[in-house]
């Protein structure tokens, strides 16, 4: 079976960096497929990237090589890795860009440093690693390298620290994670905390406006209502029936969500 | 030969939603082809759904399943379906989104209503069934699982409401259906009633504005002028040379095109 | 192995003419592998697209056909080109869009005008002959059509005419080519040129503002300040760590480059 690559930067939907990667993968393997994830992840936003792998990666099989690029530490003394979390297989700055991803897989994790040049371009940039050394690592570990060739184990690695929701009996206090698209607000509160106390609700409060119905899904309520979903990612999340909840609401990522019980 | 499935959805260019959905189809089927066609449809918007269905999917050849996701009532009782629609086979929501395909093809209809569980991911979210559903049962078609085997037969579909152009001796109503990313303005006049009332055209009105210069092209005109022409989805189009005639116009879809002959 | 086409254009991201041009080589080779480049060139921008080719092409290796689709002359009596540039293969209009690639790779040029209706579509729109030659042209020669069946060679190719820096003992003087999606600023003053006066620079002016420090890679300095640095094109860049100095700066593509010496 053709061996398939999937990249995921935030280099912007037509860059030429992004085409440059994929030559320098397809120069090493020309008999690679690659696949498109994401090029929009917004610029240096490490936990934007880590909510999008968490999001992702866990619906893919065991097999492709997923390459990483959202690198502020470019050309610093940070590491570049190749890690194995569960049956996913990743090339990644070690800046903690896959720190969700990290704590929903199953199995163990492995990590090598990469640090063996001579698997990467003749010339390396000092601003441009995902060209000089992770896509051509990539094409490499396509053709058969084995990841122990590539350097020497990392023991640790570098953790995002991500704000947790905090709750007691009279409150549950998140805040907002990621938006996406349509407006969405996916938040920090998991999808079980909520349920547990659907039933207990006073009032949930968004950037300190109400919103006061709950749903099952998009279709429940009244164009323009704003709802309280699961959603398909398994966390509370806020949303305008056939509108932007984010537009609506003036919300940004890290607005507070307050759940009076 | 490697079997093909097409995305198209108003997920955003680089949503995770995009990149789960990818996961979902190769969980089924790692051996699958997976080809980009938009994921910037406008949210929820099914006539420029319908719009960019008419006017990409007549040029691919049969062979190619095309997953459509434009899905705002997702989780409410509305079916999805497996269709043949001529040599083209999709999977959509059954609300109208590829109306307009369904009356350029030649050859009949065969539609499916998918309601075998098996071919489903184990646990289906109530807002995502792209993924939980589109996804793996295309995985399941590109193994070889007979359409029959997916559900059993529709015996009616949604047809979506597209506004129609109006035509007298005198005058001729439409309006703007799409715009496309030059900012060319295509309407619903088909291109014949407009070729054949070319020669006797008085004026022609976008939104009380004129425009003058008939062409058949862009580099027809000086820079910054508007012409009229015949778009290549075929259909009248109203563009600005070396600009953006709805940038100009300050035109929207449902905006009025008045011929007056 | 199977044969790859790419396909850079400027005609949005999401646009119904790609995924109609994706049809259009499928019909004619439906087992030929796509690969984006970019949609996303500015429209009809000639120069940000040569500045695009010469920054990803050269990273490919020798096989893959590039379809190139920025085209304001559509339907006017510019002609369409097949081009061999050292290893690299191109379909693209006649207009200079490739400029800088012609200087930056090595080995000869070979050039054919398509002429050759027989591998056309059969009916050609004037406004969209990407989907109507180049697609269907780039499918036969993914199926094994010789360049030379096209159409005749051409003798000579449009070149786009670009801004040079310009050097004295006391100035150099250049301006922006190109802002990606960080809001670096790509100007077209050559990395060996910068290097070579790196010691001997008094003040650096981007459009009347000062830029002080010079770096090797973005992290070098505190985050917020306007760093000088080498591209990894290999021109010389400005850059905001972990900011965009375009939008710091109010950057334009144009705007002037002052290093006083």
């Amino acid at each position: 079976m053709t061996p398939l690559i999937t990249l995921t930067t935030d280099f912007g939907a037509g860059s030429p960096y992004v085409a440059a990667m994929k030559g320098a993968i397809l120069q090493v393997n020309p008999a690679v497929q690659l696949l498109d994830l994401s090029h929009r992840l917004p610029p240096q936003d490490l936990r934007a990237c880590s909510f999008f792998l968490r999001t992702a990666i866990p619906y893919f099989p065991a097999g492709p090589l997923h390459v990483i690029v959202v690198d502020p530490g470019v050309g610093t003394d940070r590491s570049l890795l190749y890690i194995e979390a569960g049956p996913h297989r990743l090339l990644a700055p070690d800046n903690g860009c896959w720190t969700e991803l990290a704590s929903t897989v199953q199995g163990s994790l492995k990590l090598i440093t990469l640090a063996e040049r001579r698997f990467w371009r003749a010339a390396v940039s000092a601003t441009f690693h995902g060209r000089d050394i992770l896509a051509p690592v990539a094409g490499h570990l396509s053709l058969g390298v084995k990841p122990e060739q590539l350097g020497p184990p990392a023991k640790q690695w570098v953790e995002l620290k991500l704000p947790e929701h905090r709750s007691n009996d009279s409150l549950i206090e998140g805040e907002i994670l990621f938006i996406d698209e349509f407006g969405n607000l996916l938040t920090n509160i998991p999808a079980d905390v909520y349920q547990n106390c659907r039933s207990r609700i006073k009032e949930v409060l968004v950037g300190g406006e109400a919103v006061g119905i709950q749903a099952l899904t998009y279709g429940e309520a009244p164009s323009g209502e704003l709802i309280i979903l699961v959603s398909s990612s398994g966390m509370m999340e806020i949303a305008q029936v056939q509108g932007s909840a984010a537009r609506r609401l003036g919300a940004g990522v890290g607005m507070p969500i307050h759940i009076y019980l």
